[in-house]
């Protein structure tokens, strides 16, 4: 089943890791660490071969991927020696890249999904799914959005879902989280999937919050501040960006714990920190007879390393979702997200059954 | 069902912090905060209520448990209020707690059971469980140890089985796990389980070993420091009981992982840092293209506190299981215990799966 | 040389240990730990005896120390014994604490004046030094207020000075910091400083910012997270007290290091984790050939346990310096202060030979 | 004043990162961080310049420098792209990298003399500076040791002292610290300084200690995991070598604080974590009136990072000392080590004091 994955934010650097990587796998430079498609419970022929996918995209953004690419291997996400080996692929990926489309929103729609269409052709796929992985956008209420008023997120989900593709949302942005597009995909029988990639302090959370509650420990406070330089470290100075992601993040302490305990989680973008983020959370709970205690930890890790297979994965899954039958969102991927579409669990170990039992039913 | 807890160690911290606790929840001076049976997905009317519990055991040491409490309280790890509201009661206690018998292996085997009968007799009991909560004793490598050549545990569990008590070993000491003993507890149709309860840095990475897992994360290294003082910590100074504490911290990785990730986990005994236990762990990993990433927790728990209400579960649990006809091991209580008796999962969610099994088949 | 100490916000948690501490010396019922003055190098027969010391003060709040004291033995600042012990000493101190005056600006000055010389004459008392430890007031920025205009802190200080009392700040307040106040101590003659005691997370950035300078070593980001619970957390949760406390936490990075790194010093209130502030730094730097490296650390102090100790120094200090004639701001105590009056060095032991020579001029 | 830097050890991590450091240097490729000596309060004509040092060195080792150099830019020690642009100046630099001699001692130190000799004549060296970065040995106790009993560390040195050449010590080894040494070094004429470069957690304690001192603070423990990878770390795998390290690590706190607080400082390896090394310490300590509180810090750094540029100071001090006509140990560059010669003072900034006046007298 060849599978095209369109992203939006081709030249970000979630998609250049995500490109670099999906390269490097098919040309067997690399090995599947951090695909969890790859792990032995969630094999299976239903899901697309990683050497048939082929990645394009969309981004506002001018600089080539391969440029991209090696500002990224100067950093450390990425080796350089994959960078230098993959050259000649990474110039020739740079064809499905294009930029992102202008003009009104039924205009902009129909022209992402002449690309699209454009994309399928040319590399005889099956299906084409769209994630977004571009920049988060200021938190956006208006529920009753419909074409013309969409932010761009729900507008890519839109021309996504009128062309026929499966559309995940990476971000914390609004997606396909609108009515009018739950309507529109269930009407044209696609599915989607997200919001908010869950890579490192919450993923930590969601398996350290279920050992509170497991243990019958009340936490009393949760607080968290995530430093993070590098180009998505940027946007989220930008207060209204702030405020979308944060939310999402102390989300799964109120469903893990079935209380809301004290304490924010902030995040702070210090720029020489670069791509390498470093979270920091104080927990306090107490213990038997009141007794207080506390666990602290640092988490130091690349979110765009971490993220990266989790675009190959959520393509896999979702393409073969798709195939199967399904259609409308796919709570069982609540696995991979901070804030998953549905009433799913929060809990790491429940989303991962959720999961398993998916892939089995495909 | 009336139910006596007999507590190897019965004047330790472990053994009165249990005493207070029990005797305060009787009391309705305190919360249930702590106990795992008291929430919802294990309540049963197979368990003894907590009303129906009396505790009793035995102690080489001589000071009384008032005195210990308040040595507790004054370090904050049970509230000097309780002490003080609960004096006449725990003065009351003390008849219940009697100095180790001693002679040969079967003098003191048939001297407990003496003693078990008598505080059996005395409250009108329908059944006791032997939970050892004693000090660490070095590592004990004879697997056909018989009668005569026991160390201090395994008498304990042969003096408890032979009057048909069941046994719980909450230390890493050999306890139970000796095929004699087995073959004992099977002959007499009691249960028993073990070893070395789950408090603290195990907990933590009993969920985090398995996150890393989940997602394809490779573990490189796990290191890990456990400063501690108190008494318990003074006889961890003991190269040999080091050694049995530190390999029981480590097993969990393998299990959880599927391969063992260098590193050791060490304990240091520090005597001002007291009661309240700290360690640091650090963990370094690789995730998509081999980029290495790391995180790094600090535990700052009272192990006491955390060790108490468990004992209280365990003796609620293994007299349900008793009485409801198990015999042997009881595999099902892996949650509890940083090296289960059994082949049980290490991973804290499937081990709460199975005691939630566990009691619902009471 | 008999010396009063008067507090502005006297039934507060600082002035409360600071209470319970004094009267604990006294009765020679605690040791001098935390007392600079009590070092071998400070010791100096021009310095009141801490026998010679007498406490008194003003607050808005009415509770009775020896309650509050209580409290403070409740949440582990100050030991449970020694309020029992001292209980008739709490009590009699309880006359010398009054209610903050109210009226017009001119009537308030002269309503202290009143109860600074009651308070002298009362207690025989050589001279009284006036400590500002209320909470913290929002930033104020009228450089040219004048008695009509002043925030609080500096109405405390025009009383003071009016008074012949010399004045310390021990808060970020404004306090003496205004023209009209300086001109006005130099007029009466007596000595003045502060403010805003340093006394965790940037006593440690005062020794580890040189640390680096010394080193060569280029500090790039250093970024904080401060949470705290407690009275005086409560305050902070307001954003314009905050903005005076943050900013006086970063300055000594530029001080130190001759540039200033990115990165803020952030401050949550979290009323659950109570007295015991936990404050957590990154710190990231790069070294020979643009090398990257970090240091974090975390400072879980008690904030009035750290600073009680320090306002018995200053009063010692400043009676000393009043009563050996200096007059005007005393720039020699950098040493107490996150953002010390005057020109002086911010690197800890710059301040601490400054202190030296001070005493010695004494 | 042309210099020769003589390394023991010249192939290893620290030598390299130095003599990729000192070309880079040389050619303007890189900025002069970490590089003590060119601090304001440090430049001096006394001292050679950069441009006048010229590297050479022992090692029994074989590989290039270059390839080492390679490794390390692999590694994230030293930037890829110096290694690139230096090849033809390392490549030249190997000339001077001769295989450490054998045979009997005074064989060895007479070969050790004869390369030395023909190092300078060979680059008209005014002076050669001989500094042992080798891998650390097990402690060595035989204080008369002479001529044939020599550890390998202390061979040099009497080759070097034999020559007329200052001698240092960067690692902990036994190096001149021996009465036949001293005397022959002021037989000689020749300098000498050491022992064990102070590059990491040491450097912290060095500045962290007498916080707590001058604020007449308690520290109660101090414990200390070191967890490191690369060549010198699979060293101190050796329990011998390890001791060594161990005990100079935890002198400075009794130095500074007067008293030696409880805990032990501990070193792992663990290969996987590479030449990132990562230290954690827990202090905890008292306050006013006996309150309990901690600090705990992670120190994440780069050895030879930190080390390289030390090893061109202390090269730069030492000829300019020896020429100044200074014989015999030079405690006076105490700053850069973890247990100095002599008796010198161990805190940080006294030990800087004394630097600044030992460069002033030159």
């Amino acid at each position: 089943m060849k599978t095209g994955i369109w992203l939006i934010g081709a030249r970000g650097s979630v998609a250049t890791t995500a490109t670099v990587g999906l390269l490097a796998l098919q040309a067997r430079l690399t090995d599947t660490t951090g695909c969890v498609t790859e792990l032995p419970e969630l094999r299976s022929p239903a899901l697309p071969a990683l050497g048939d996918l082929v990645l394009g995209g969309h981004d506002i953004v001018a600089t080539p991927v391969l440029k991209k690419a090696e500002t990224l291997a100067a950093a450390g996400v990425v080796p350089g020696r994959l960078v230098a080996a993959l050259t000649d692929r990474l110039t020739a990926h740079e064809e499905s890249v294009r930029p992102l489309p202008s003009g009104t929103q039924p205009q902009v729609s129909a022209a992402i999904g002449a690309d699209l269409a454009a994309f399928r052709e040319k590399h005889e796929l099956d299906q084409v799914v769209v994630i977004n992985v571009s920049t988060t956008e200021p938190v956006f209420d208006a529920a009753d959005a419909t074409l013309g008023s969409y932010p761009a997120s729900s507008l890519a989900a839109h021309a996504a879902f009128t062309a026929g593709c499966p559309f995940v949302d990476f971000t914390p942005s609004t997606g396909a989280r609108l009515p009018s597009l739950d309507t529109l995909a269930r009407d044209r029988g696609v599915v989607y999937a997200g919001n908010d990639g869950k890579t490192g302090e919450t993923l930590v959370k969601s398996v350290l919050a279920p050992m509170f509650a497991l243990r019958n420990l009340r936490v009393r406070s949760w607080s968290g501040l995530n430093l993070l330089g590098g180009g998505d470290g940027a946007n989220l100075a930008d207060p209204a960006a702030n405020a979308a992601k944060v939310a999402s993040k102390q989300r799964v302490l109120g469903d893990a714990l079935g209380y809301q305990p004290s304490g924010t989680s902030r995040i702070d973008y210090v720029e020489e920190i670069g791509d390498f983020k470093t979270a920091w959370d104080l927990v306090t709970f107490q213990g038997f007879l009141g007794t207080g205690m506390r666990v602290e930890f640092t988490w130091h890790g690349c979110d765009s390393a971490l993220a990266a297979p989790l675009v190959l994965d959520l393509a896999r899954l979702t393409a073969a979702a798709q195939h199967a039958g399904r259609t409308g969102p796919l709570p069982e991927l609540g696995f991979f997200f901070k804030d998953p579409i549905g009433d799913g669990p929060s809990v790491l170990s429940a989303q991962w059954d959720q999961l398993v039992a998916l892939v089995e039913s495909l």
